[in-house]
């Protein structure tokens, strides 16, 4: 039973045949092959736009390159107070982008609100060069709460952000459950939307380790390529990393693991959903779902052999239960009957 | 013909067999898994030690990391002039270092000379507050000109360093190359002979991406925990870096490997150093040799079919020949074979 | 009516002579002179402790030369959410500190609430190496809205800090005027409370430019003499700053100016806190006042030549005033009167 | 016989009654006020150019703000090997620039020798992301050794440089003496010659402390005013900075003191020249000379009463002899007789 992360997964078959295939050959180095190549161009079939499209090994190092790219070192970009690169990087935007500041929105399910982005950008005020201007938006869609923003409500964002002179990334770790989850192109959650980099995930979708940075545009080619090499992020057989990409692009690969992904979700919620003293927390728009449960309970689901994160909520536990492709219907329907259980976790 | 780097070569099968078994099956993130463990375990036994590893990804991220630990960020580091980490990584050192300053030596054969390690030392002075004090040396050992430190001459260095407050940091992205090529133990070329801290190499020895930042003690671990996480150098499939590494360590197949390698490189020199018109430049001590060619020669071998890189050198070519672990001898015969051939290379 | 900052007073006349004197001689540089030597004793005296001193020219470079010197550029500093440091630096906080985090605590009146502290380092949580850790903890005092923290508030913030790790920093530039404020002495505003760094401030209370970084122990002495050079804040001329911290913490003179500005702020808020339509708000314990009105008296008041800084609250304008060693009695009873005129301020 | 540097004179009464005139007032605080706004019209006047000017504390700080502004963090900045940027400012260019490189070229009399910019630019080739782009130039004027580049020199510099892509910074810390020396306009030794960007010292020249970042156009504008704030080198009373610069920019202040100091260095210059033992070393072009001699002597002259820097250089010392505005002829005539006399300096 093993929600604790998609990050935890194995790789997907798709994703290992060709890292075995492309492994077993020679190739030219530091990005100069095909199968790079082939990332940028399946990245633009699936986005219907032309692309340039940098692979990283971590979804911190595309996060932190494209907000680096996008804001001066004095700059703050605003971000959603759950949001993976405030609470779990170790400051690398701060790092990466020469001291800006992330200035946290808080955001009761996850996302931000257009109210709260409009809020903080003008009551900040001019102030000449004292104070930090705001130069950027990051959004996480999937959200790290499980819940997706829409391709209406992210151009909302955007809209406004770009009114006010910023720019907005997207962290797309999970974007694959969002495009499903919402049953929009990502064409629409992205470029089309108005979003102007995304950090694209392969890893918590089947790869080993792949994640690209995905611009519209080539205002950002150069220093992109520079921050990328400065910060040990191009491999010497980037092949590698960009053929895990390749397969996963190709034939809509990415779209089938994060469907089965979903539906473990959903299936997963719906069982909770019906069990007395199990409360679901938010939203289910893909991969991830929260329950609050009483804190015996997650106890003895742990030691049933569970695997999860939980956090304390008043005096409550809240329990985060992630799927990926590699869930099985097996292990959802052995939590749901470990989860009806009485003995297994006392109804408070 | 494929002589341009051993960073091009593919995936030896003892390190893809190791990942393919790792990818197949889930399990615990950033690190926290067996393999991960096991690394640190393997480089204990081989280097006669107990240790301290950071797998990262790769050379540029070990190296930065490992000068960025070492230094304070008005802090210089003395290095060859060919250095890679001067010459090859984007100001990556500067970078992961707040800014830190690269001193470079001159070093006819990319050897560091103890003379011109105590007279930088020495000739800088105090000066107060106002000049760069210099407080690590890094080397570079199998260096990239090709040549080998013994452990003599790493323990001279590492003395003279030592005497005057500096740490040592050694680029062991072709270690195993070093070890083969002087016959000595990894343990004599590092912490014996004085070196503080290692980037010891795995993807140029038939790793896909590995590479392991090693120390003899504690006294770095939190910061490089921190630093490793904060540059994207650590994965949440952590575990598929670190089996690269086990595989390699285990049963040694990281000397193997590098013995072939060595041995590869060894049978060009011989073949080459017979040939009429070609020059053999700098020492053979691993599986890097230089020759010195007519411009003419050298484009009439890339026609052909090589792989290499060149550089100007007066009037002549300066080519840079690397075998790898998948160097098979049929390739090295038939360069030779070309490189006598006259109409191939007309004689200058 | 000068109530715009006490920042944009001229240079009071014991500093003004003092450096008329200075400047009328050639001297050691970079701080190796005589008056430079003495601002360490006039502070040990004044502050009872033993200190080592850093002359910097801004009250930004001293809070940010602080900073870098208790936190690792990974580190977070809990400040409060209207500090300086968060927003009227530029960041700089940020680009002297490699990186670090200001973790802004919601203060109603500008002070910082121990619960808001606890909360957040307890709220934290562990967590590994990938969240931020938070370093330390800076406080205003007198604090950024007017309001001072008592020692026992103080020694209180510094326990809390202190117990999880947490070193304490304090912007002092009003530290003179929250020591008349409170009636307690600077020692035990500062190091008596567990404070273990401090912004002393000169420029607000009469000098040209100075103010200085005080430490009670040696252990930052090396980076901060490091980070100060590497700032461009070691002038050459450096004695001409030193000799103004001399004149004013010689005889006295830094309280007496302070005790001037802060009864100046007493009789305005006194007149003020009689007039119909004028609502004081928050705490008058130093040299800044501030109060709510109707945005016609507030631009009435502009009209009639009165310096002020103004922002909106809710449907009012809050006016902040602030008095400083150069404000006249004329000048209080000019902008009493005017204030209680109400042809110049309609009652709202 | 005070010949340690220009930076120890006093304040020139100019400037010192200026100061004490604009000390005496309040006035707007960081830089909106008049002074300010009139070192810009005073610059554009003897620059005989539309400039931006950004006064600050030191010359360290104009430096590094403006190779920051100029270089990416990851760009190359080529140096003399005695520049103050490299050599005494505690990597500032670094800190300031993000991680930046300087890169030294051997200058054996302190000025830049155009084959040592081409070669160093061409020799670094292409290499992709992998090397350290080459962005900046930076001339020292007067130079570091006392030697001033003539406005055609400086002329060849640039257009060598801009050819290449490279925009050149000037540190002028002692450009009036400069001006003096070759009697060549400001104009010429600048923006004629192609300088883009220009440090322009006051200090050195009589100022307390008052340097100023000079433009020719806008597009440096943003980064330059919010890199000077982020740096703590915004002052509130900034205004006591410009009346410094305005005082000396007046009336030719600038340039009578400048003459005075080159005229007691010619004057010392002739004498020493003239005094067996002593070997005057390189040019006296304006307000430094350089003399070696046995160390013997150099103690003797320091026993008696001599202020100056010296160095090794063989087996003699090589002393450092800086006259300022406010060096007296009999200073000078003191010093040469001392020189003169064989009891105090056996010649060697």
């Amino acid at each position: 039973m093993r929600f604790a992360s998609d990050n935890r997964a194995g790789v997907c078959p798709e994703v290992l045949d060709a890292l075995v295939d492309e492994a077993s050959r020679s190739g030219p180095a530091y990005g100069e092959d095909d199968a790079t190549a082939q990332v940028t161009d399946l990245l633009a079939e699936i986005l219907e736009h032309e692309v340039w499209a940098y692979p990283v090994l971590t979804g911190t190092a595309a996060n932190s390159l494209a907000l680096a790219s996008l804001c001066d070192p004095w700059g703050g970009v605003l971000c959603s107070d759950v949001a993976h690169v405030l609470v779990d990087e170790c400051g690398a935007p701060e790092f990466f982008g020469g001291g800006l500041r992330l200035i946290p929105l808080v955001s009761p399910d996850g996302r931000i609100d257009p109210l709260a982005v409009a809020e903080a950008i003008d009551g900040a005020g001019e102030h000449d060069v004292h104070n930090t201007p705001i130069q950027a938006l990051t959004l996480t869609n999937l959200s790290e709460t499980g819940a997706a923003y829409r391709a209406a409500e992210t151009a909302a964002l955007c809209r406004l952000a770009h009114d006010r002179g910023l720019s907005v990334h997207l962290d797309g770790a999970r974007l694959a459950n969002a495009v499903i989850g919402t049953g929009e192109s990502i064409a629409d959650l992205t470029w089309r939307a108005g979003v102007d980099i995304v950090s694209f995930g392969g890893t918590k979708n089947g790869a080993a380790a792949a994640e690209v940075v995905v611009c519209f545009d080539d205002r950002l080619a150069e220093q992109l390529e520079r921050r990328r090499k400065r910060a040990g992020q191009l491999l010497s057989k980037m092949r590698l990393v960009s053929t895990q990409l390749t397969a996963q692009l190709r034939d809509g690969v990415w779209l089938a693991h994060a469907a089965h992904a979903n539906q473990m979700a959903s299936r997963l919620a719906t069982e909770l959903g019906r069990t007395p003293g199990i409360e679901l927390v938010g939203h289910v728009d893909g991969n991830e779902l929260f329950v609050s449960v009483d804190p015996d309970r997650a106890a003895a689901w742990r030691d049933a052999g569970a695997e999860f994160y939980d956090s304390p909520s008043g005096n409550h536990r809240l329990v985060r239960l992630v799927t990926s492709w590699s869930t099985t219907q097996e292990e959802v329907d052995q939590f749901a009957e470990m989860a009806s259980d009485a003995q297994l976790g006392p109804i408070s």
